[in-house]
C-alpha cells in the first residue's frame, strides 16, 4: 500500500479520492464500520462546482494497523481526535512518514513531542464540504502545501505524484513556517472580525479596525521575528482584499452561536510564543473577549 | 439673584426647579429665545415618577452676562458646549464661583486650565428626561455630590439650602476624586459590557467577562493609586449587582445605533493618565475597538 489516510472527514475524503485517482495505492482508515462498509462498497464520490465529478475505487478499514505497512501516512483527523491517534501511533512504534494536516497549530507541540521520524505539515486551501459518510463537495481548488519538519524529505514526495489542475501539490522548505504563516494570519482576521462583527474587508476600510490589526500585528512580529519577512503587513492586508466580502469562520460560528475555534488558532499561538517567552497582551485579551461570547453561548 | 444656571437640558431644568422651589433667587440661562419665553411665561414643570408634580416659577435669559451678578453659578451644559462657555466665562473675568456638573472627566482639564478663583465638580445620580423646552420628568431620585476643587469651600454652602429627600445634596472633600471615581466606574463597565454585548450583571456571572473587568480594574489602579481605597474592586462589583439587569447606556446607545460617549469617559480617562506618564494599554485597546463599532454606525 502506498498511502493510508486516517479520517475521513471532507478533506480526508477529497485527498484519498485524488491520490486514488491518479493510481496510487490509497487505504482509508476510518472509524465507523458504516462508513467502512459504504466507502468499500461505493467508493468515494467526488463532486465538482461545476456539477462534474468522479467516484473513485478506495478500499476501507477501521484501526490503526495498516498505518504500519503504508510508504506515508496522512493524518487528517481533527485537532480534538489526533492525541488519541497520536498514542496509539506511538504504542504502535509506527515509523512509517506522517504528513499532519490540521487547522492552527495546536498539533505542532503535540507531533513534536512524540518523536516520529520522518514528519511533514501541510496546510490546505481547498474548499470541501463532506455531505454523507461517502461524498465530499470540492467547492473551491486551492495549494496542498507541504512542507517537512523532521527526518528525510524525499519520503514525502510519493504525495506529488498525484499533483493537477484541480489538485495542485506545491512544496515549501519548513513545516513549522508555513503552519506559522497560516495561524498568524488566522490570529490577525479572526478575532478582530469577530469582535467588531466586520466583514474580512471592513478591516481595510474601517481605520480603526486597521490600526488595531496593525497593532496585533506588530505584537506577533516581535514574538515571531523569523515570520516578518515570510508575512509582511502587506500580505495580511491581500488576504482581506481577496476575502473582502466574507465573513471570518470564527465570526461566522459566533453568528450562527457554534463554539469558535479559540484553542487552536488564539490559544495555541499565545502558548507557542510563551515558549520562547515572548507575551502577547493584545492577542491574549481577544483570546478572553472570545472565551466570554462562547460562554455566552453555552448559557 | 442667588444661583445662575447655565444650560436647561434635563440635569439644568432639574436643578433650577428644585433650588427656586428652596426658595433660592434662580436664572435660567439658555440659549434660545425660544426656550427663555417658554420658561419665563409658563415655569418649570417637573413630573415626578409617582405623577405628582411642581410648576415653578423661575426667571430665563440668553446670553451669560448674569452669571456675573450670581452668588453661584451651576454650569450644566453637555461637554461638548463647554469650550465656548468657558471662554465667555474667561474674556467677561468671570469670578462667582461655579460649579461643573458634566458626565465623564473630559471637562477636568479644561476647567483647571482656566484658572477661576473658586471650582467646585459634581456627579449627579438622578434620572431625569426633559420632554419640552420647560419639562423635566424626574424618573429616579439620586444624590448630587460636590466636590470642591479650588478656592472657598463655603461659597458652593448656598446650594445645600435646597437639600431635601427628593434632592439630597451631599458634600465631598474632594472634587477632583468624586468626578474619578464615577469616571472609573464607568470605564470598567461601559466598554466591557458593550464590547461583549452583555448586560451589567454578567460581568459578574460570565468567568471571562470578570476576569476582562478585573485585569482592567488592577491597569486603573496602577494609573490612579490615589483611588484604590475610594474604589475598591468590591464597590465595582457592587454596581453591577445593583444594576444586573441594565444595559449600559454605552451598550444602549450601540444597540440604537447611536454614537457612543467614548471621549468623555474613556478618551479622557487615558489622557488624563498620561498627564503623569502613566499608559493604560488594555483601556486604549477598548477605546479603539468602541471606536470601530462608532465608525460602523457612521458608514
Amino acid at each position: 500500500m502506498d498511502i493510508a489516510v486516517v479520517g475521513a472527514g471532507s478533506i480526508g475524503m477529497l485527498m484519498g479520492s485524488y491520490l486514488s485517482e491518479s493510481g496510487l495505492d490509497v487505504t482509508m482508515i476510518v472509524r465507523s464500520d458504516e462508513q467502512k462498509e459504504r466507502i468499500n462498497e461505493e467508493g468515494i464520490c467526488r463532486v465538482h462546482e461545476d456539477g462534474t465529478g468522479s467516484v473513485v475505487t478506495v478500499s476501507a478499514v477501521t484501526g490503526l494497523t495498516e498505518a504500519a505497512t503504508a510508504k506515508l501516512v496522512v493524518v487528517a483527523v481533527k485537532y480534538s481526535d489526533l492525541k488519541t491517534v497520536l498514542n496509539e501511533f506511538r504504542e504502535k512504534e509506527i515509523r512509517t512518514p506522517l504528513l499532519f494536516i490540521q487547522n492552527g497549530i495546536g498539533h505542532l507541540n503535540l507531533v513534536e513531542e512524540c518523536e516520529f521520524p520522518h514528519v511533514a505539515f501541510a496546510t490546505v486551501e481547498h474548499g470541501a464540504l463532506k455531505s454523507d459518510h461517502r461524498t465530499v463537495h470540492h467547492n473551491g481548488v486551492g495549494n496542498l502545501t507541504i512542507g517537512e519538519r523532521f527526518g528525510d524529505k524525499n519520503k514525502f514526495n510519493i504525495i506529488e505524484k498525484a499533483s493537477n489542475d484541480r489538485f495542485p501539490v506545491i512544496r515549501h522548505p519548513n513545516g513549522e513556517h508555513i503552519l506559522l504563516r497560516k495561524v498568524l494570519i488566522n490570529c490577525l482576521i479572526n478575532p478582530l472580525t469577530t469582535i467588531l462583527g466586520i466583514t474580512n474587508g471592513e478591516l481595510l476600510t474601517n481605520p480603526y479596525g486597521h490600526q488595531l490589526m496593525k497593532e496585533l500585528y506588530e505584537e506577533l512580529m516581535q514574538a515571531f521575528t523569523e515570520m516578518r519577512k515570510e508575512l509582511p503587513f502587506t500580505a495580511v492586508e491581500s488576504v482581506c482584499r481577496n476575502t473582502a466580502r466574507n465573513h471570518s469562520s470564527m465570526l461566522m460560528d459566533r453568528l450562527a452561536k457554534r463554539p469558535m475555534e479559540i484553542e487552536t488558532i488564539v490559544s495555541a499561538t499565545i502558548q507557542k510564543a510563551q515558549l520562547t517567552q515572548r507575551e502577547l497582551p493584545l492577542l491574549k485579551n481577544y483570546e478572553r473577549i472570545l472565551l466570554a461570547f462562547d460562554e455566552k453561548v453555552k448559557c
